[in-house]
């Protein structure tokens, strides 16, 4: 059991595994009596990009495990340029912890390999949380370069964390404010934080964003394979991964409760941080077989 | 308070209001600390058609009024042939019960009479829960001639109820067995039954959708007027109201939380009635203005 002083997401030291070729970083603290999740981040996030808010709430009932791939944050090795091989090194990960099954939490493209992971290795998850996600073939995953999204990331004066506040949050001045709250939030740990991530690692994630847009063979038919029992969550106003993406996971996906809130964007988790862990650990608490909770 | 005996879907005596020309049929059971919960009824139904497995949870800390709408059951009067003109009459309800505010859970073609009260009487809902209907200019809303419902409608052999299990839910065994048991409950009450509504009820009604279905204006814009907290809950497979329109609700409607069920059609809140009870009475339990719980 973790002593108080590192259970939480400001204080966990980070933590280092040797899992084949490469040393992953990772943070672990909370407890429970399921098994512990497996917290998959998006796109250039590190272990420094998980809303307190959010994961000490689920941290109350459940032990969290934080997870830098490949070549992100203090993790050795290379960004792989494809969902797949960031799914490899995931797996070769909880090898390395020695875990065997655990719960997941994918946000965005975290959300993408914990889709990966299931199809590879089904045995690897009990209960599976996909948010701000999209399935391989979805539409409009991440394409910076639209205008709604390019005005925040080509604007000089906004910097660090600032940007998440725009391109996270909807424009309504409530999610604006959720959103600073955010990054107050996310700027509470002030030691042993890692390092922010370089260009290529941008460049290597966009490369795989664009190949699971890639449709290959009928459809959506890979996620009838992924039986699992999953939560999957966005906001309304999501305009980094539309909204829509999460209708085919829930539409396409055999055993999945979708949960959509409003006034929101890519980060509707973090925006309704306490309904958001009040529906996670109920999803998890449950040892149903079918996903509804 | 009632007492236990009448504190049921199954045990609950009929009564009567008048209110203005009519006199109006209603049951009410159940308690709470919040305000009361309206239950307005889908195509054809009458107070029979509430599925005791969820409004006997929903009574263990809510009031419930289950309604006839006007020619429904044994309310008085012909039925309106548009939705705007039930809403009249279910607010003359309430006037003649001496309710000024209260929750509704609108299902079907009741969540477009609770959408449309709430859009001429801001004020008389606190919050609302939509499950299984359509906005104003929704799509495909109970179009009972295409095949996939024709068959089973058109189907000699399937008599009473037994149609519900086949529209009611998806094709799939487990869908189908969850048919079967909603049936079962609604034959439990044995006394004090409702006519089943006559071929003219089924008439207006089908005029009351295929108005509802036209566009006046910007569409969707009336969504953004409803500013209440609501909770809107759809099965992926309903072949009556297709979940695009849910889609659509919580999307354009200001202050509303998405919830869908996989493997379940139009009576996905029977099929899933543990979790949807649990749901629904969390959403209602909350004070809060905004709609996530």
């Amino acid at each position: 059991m973790p002593s108080n002083k590192t259970s939480s997401t400001i204080a966990a030291p980070t933590k280092f595994v040797q899992a084949g070729s490469e040393r992953y970083a990772y943070r672990r603290f909370g407890s429970g009596t399921k098994l512990p999740l497996l917290c998959l981040q998006h796109f250039t996030g590190t272990l420094d990009n998980w809303d307190p808010a959010v994961t000490d709430s689920l941290a109350e009932s459940t032990e969290l495990i934080l997870f830098d791939n490949a070549g992100v944050g203090r993790s050795s090795g290379a960004v792989p340029n494809t969902v797949a091989g960031m799914a490899t090194h995931a797996l070769a990960f909880l090898d390395g912890l020695g875990l065997t099954m655990c719960d997941v939490l994918g946000f965005s493209l975290g959300g993408m390999v914990a889709q990966q992971m299931a199809l590879e290795r089904p045995s690897i998850f009990r209960r599976m949380i996909l948010v701000g996600t999209a399935p391989r073939g979805g539409e409009d995953i991440m394409h910076l370069d639209k205008p709604s999204l390019a005005k925040h990331l080509q604007n000089p004066a906004l910097k660090g964390y600032a940007v998440l506040q725009k391109i996270f949050f909807a424009p309504a001045e409530s999610s604006q404010a959720a959103g600073a709250a955010f990054v107050e939030r996310l700027m509470r740990r002030s030691e042993d934080r890692e390092p922010v991530s370089a260009p290529a690692v941008a460049q290597a994630q966009m490369a795989a964003f664009r190949e699971w847009e890639q449709v290959s063979g009928e459809r959506f038919s890979d996620l009838k394979k992924i039986r699992h029992p999953i939560l999957v969550v966005q906001g309304v106003f999501d305009e980094m991964i539309p909204v829509s993406n999460s209708y085919w996971l829930s539409a396409h996906l055999p055993n999945a409760v979708l949960l959509t809130y409003p006034d929101s964007g890519h980060g509707s988790l973090f925006q309704f941080h306490d309904s958001f862990s009040r529906q996670a650990t109920a999803f998890l608490a449950s040892d149903s077989e079918s996903a509804p909770y």
